[in-house]
């Protein structure tokens, strides 16, 4: 949606833009944000992308990741919460592309099956498969953007034991909604968003308890009583999990919050990235061009602090190389160019400098580019913040509010705490709803969480 | 599995064989057979394979799917139970090729990407990804037979309000045990196989209550206290499922038991089968050539009565044409020998024709080869046979026997009633526990059953 709305940008400013095509494999856009109730496949036989849930907001500040050249006052003409519902997010990125026929070029319900470079031609063929009239073509193309993510293809361990666990089981992939876990002994295997997020949705919806596995050290949170940490499984008995510190602990559900692959089925290894997911993976020039083949781009490689504003700083770049305005140096000075941030990479320790370094890696590519440059120490401030916030109440911080960087308007507090709302529908979101009705759901909420 | 025996048979009787490879995107061989506690996505991103679940026993008689060159005489050494664990059948069909080399011929845990017909040369370019290296490949192939199945890509319908419901809900495909359905009110969406199995099983665990919606018409078992079928969902509101009958209940977990996709996400559309999911599916020759190219072939496309042996004598008539001691007819008088059987195939009028229907087919295809004929007469009568047994008692009819059709050995009344029986091991089954031990179970049963 970032490179469709770049391109758009440069016709309306007058530049002759070339002919786009999308492939996208859902039945609507939103990539993420497109909530699914369907878990592994979907109704076209094909592996479900978004791994959203029901009552999943924003786990950052909206102030964090608002486009520079669309803001949220444009979009909802009035000061929202910082930490909008999944929905309201969808409408955000969504509402940003409909006055324009952008969604035209997108080919909905389209799988990519294979892609290919043709050295002589130097153009892809790419093969898609409409999955309502069920027909394959090929077209050939003379550069390929990979849009697909890589939060979409779960990453799942083997644990001893695990084969004959008798609850519930799913990885955080095929998580939809924390209400069947209420009166529930709940263990999640993991120790970074997934596994924080989906244990304060737990706790919210009123699991018994609440038990998080972590591999190398806790997440650290002030956790409330019924939420805890201990050290990795070391085998499943049964309903048992035994952990390495010799503790054991009885379950009813496992969620396996163990992250994503970067997984490309749609290209041969030769163009496929391969990378752990951190903040610089390898072989990406500014991040976005594959070193593999220079009209190859990947936007969103990246482990990601920032999000929305980023993606489209990568879309405006790598519009302008493919428009000409933005050139690309001679391989070895590309790899250079790699090289220097993969060493600043390497000495980064924790996340304030993760977040700092993100942050540099976008004014890099804004300052290439004639996408709005905006207060990006502003936004550095802005996660510390949310850090710091999360630590003092991580069941609260999403009742905190921030200025936006974008048009310095202050958000406004929600009508109704986060851990008191169960309804995430942009309607309620929006609604105004009397004062003893939101009363009335926070004295529900105190009498689940404390039972 | 069935066509490397196949060419396996050919090489000890002194034929030419040509090189075959076979590629595996599963870990190991058995296809459906090889549980995986993975569903979704398995551990290298691919769709899961297997919709095998805990305490699958066969559904049907081990007397009618026995290959007829390998007996279960000849694999146990003893005579068994006519409905074996899945283990156990896992056992048998993988033994059948221990005794030769031909697991060399396979490259697991590699998906096959694409497949592409050269007219120029006559042959298929099939690209391939090895999942742990992580390299793709082509290589060029004169003939492919398509032996991935039909009943791994689920087919999932949508029903209103369906987004929301909060319980535990997923496809058959994704079940993999019903111990967490104990003392849960279960729907079970279907009328087929999975819906009467997945049923049986969570009576077997303790399910509250089962509840089986079916679109057409209702299986009409003499089900027990505790389940019972209405008709199709109108729409869902929170955990409620309203039915079409106007009728509404409370659910705490669904199971889509909606059937499977023929879907063959590797095969460009005009090679690929598109059919419903029948006993003679459309542009097939004798079952198994594609009218859309000779040299594919698809083996067990059909819906199966017959399984194991109906695979064998597709394998080996595929093997026949490959090796040129079978010849294609031209492609008029192929299609008029199709038309010849979907005539008869239209004319079918409930599931006795169809047994008798699929006996007939398999009887031709071993007529064309030195497949070991067996009585298929026989076979039909043991299908009919079962299919009265389950009218009769749908929980009791896996302790029946059958005598073999192929060796005479009369099935052994198994130690433990399948009922009772909570241990699918092989180790279990073949075990010899204590009278006692016996008694204890069906104790415990009756009162988990009664309770």
């Amino acid at each position: 949606m970032a490179q469709l709305r770049a391109f758009e940008s440069a016709r309306i400013a007058g530049r002759d833009v070339p002919e786009i095509v999308c492939f996208e494999k859902q039945e609507d856009w939103g990539g993420q944000w497109n909530y699914s109730w369907r878990t592994g496949q979907d109704g076209n036989g094909e592996s479900v992308h978004s791994s959203m849930y029901r009552n999943l907001w924003s786990n950052g500040p909206k102030e964090a990741l608002e486009f520079a050249e669309y803001t949220f006052d444009e979009h909802f003409g009035r000061p929202i919460s910082s930490y909008p519902p999944r929905a309201v997010l969808w409408d955000y990125i969504s509402g940003r592309l409909e006055n324009s026929d952008v969604k035209k070029q997108v080919r909905f319900s389209t799988a990519v099956r294979w892609v290919e470079y043709n050295e002589p031609t130097e153009t892809f063929s790419v093969t898609v498969e409409d999955l309502v009239t069920h027909t394959t073509e090929t077209s050939e193309f003379d550069h390929v953007i990979v849009g697909s993510g890589h939060f979409s293809f779960p990453n799942v361990p083997d644990f001893a034991g695990i084969e004959t666990f008798p609850g519930s089981l799913k990885h955080a992939h095929d998580f939809r909604g924390a209400e069947a876990l209420a009166d529930r002994d709940v263990l999640l295997i993991g120790a970074s968003y997934s596994a924080e997020d989906i244990g304060v949705q737990a706790y919210k919806m009123g699991a018994r308890s609440v038990t998080l596995s972590y591999r190398t050290q806790p997440m650290g949170f002030d956790w409330p009583e019924g939420i805890d940490e201990v050290p990795l499984i070391h085998h499943f008995d049964g309903s048992t999990a035994h952990f390495s510190d010799g503790t054991s602990r009885d379950f009813d559900a496992v969620v396996l919050c163990t992250g994503y692959l970067h997984h490309y089925p749609f290209l041969p290894s030769d163009l496929a990235l391969a990378s752990p997911n951190n903040v610089y993976p390898d072989a990406l020039y500014r991040g976005v061009v594959s070193e593999a083949n220079s009209k190859l781009y990947y936007l969103g490689a990246q482990d990601q602090w920032f999000t929305f504003n980023m993606f489209d700083a990568q879309a405006w770049y790598v519009r302008d190389l493919i428009l000409g305005d933005a050139v690309l140096p001679a391989p070895e000075l590309q790899r250079r160019h790699i090289n220097a941030w993969l060493t600043r990479f390497g000495e980064l320790n924790g996340a304030a400098d993760e977040i700092q370094f993100q942050a540099d890696y976008i004014r890099d590519l804004i300052d290439l580019t004639d996408y709005p440059m905006f207060d990006l120490d502003e936004v550095v401030r802005i996660f510390l913040e949310w850090k710091h916030d999360k630590q003092e109440n991580i069941l609260g911080y999403r009742d905190e509010v921030y200025a936006s960087v974008m048009t310095g308007t202050m958000a406004v507090v929600h009508h109704t705490p986060w851990l008191a709302e169960l309804d995430d529908s942009l309607e309620r979101y929006l609604s105004d709803p009397q004062p003893d009705d939101i009363a009335g759901l926070v004295a529900e909420t105190d009498a689940v969480t404390r039972a």
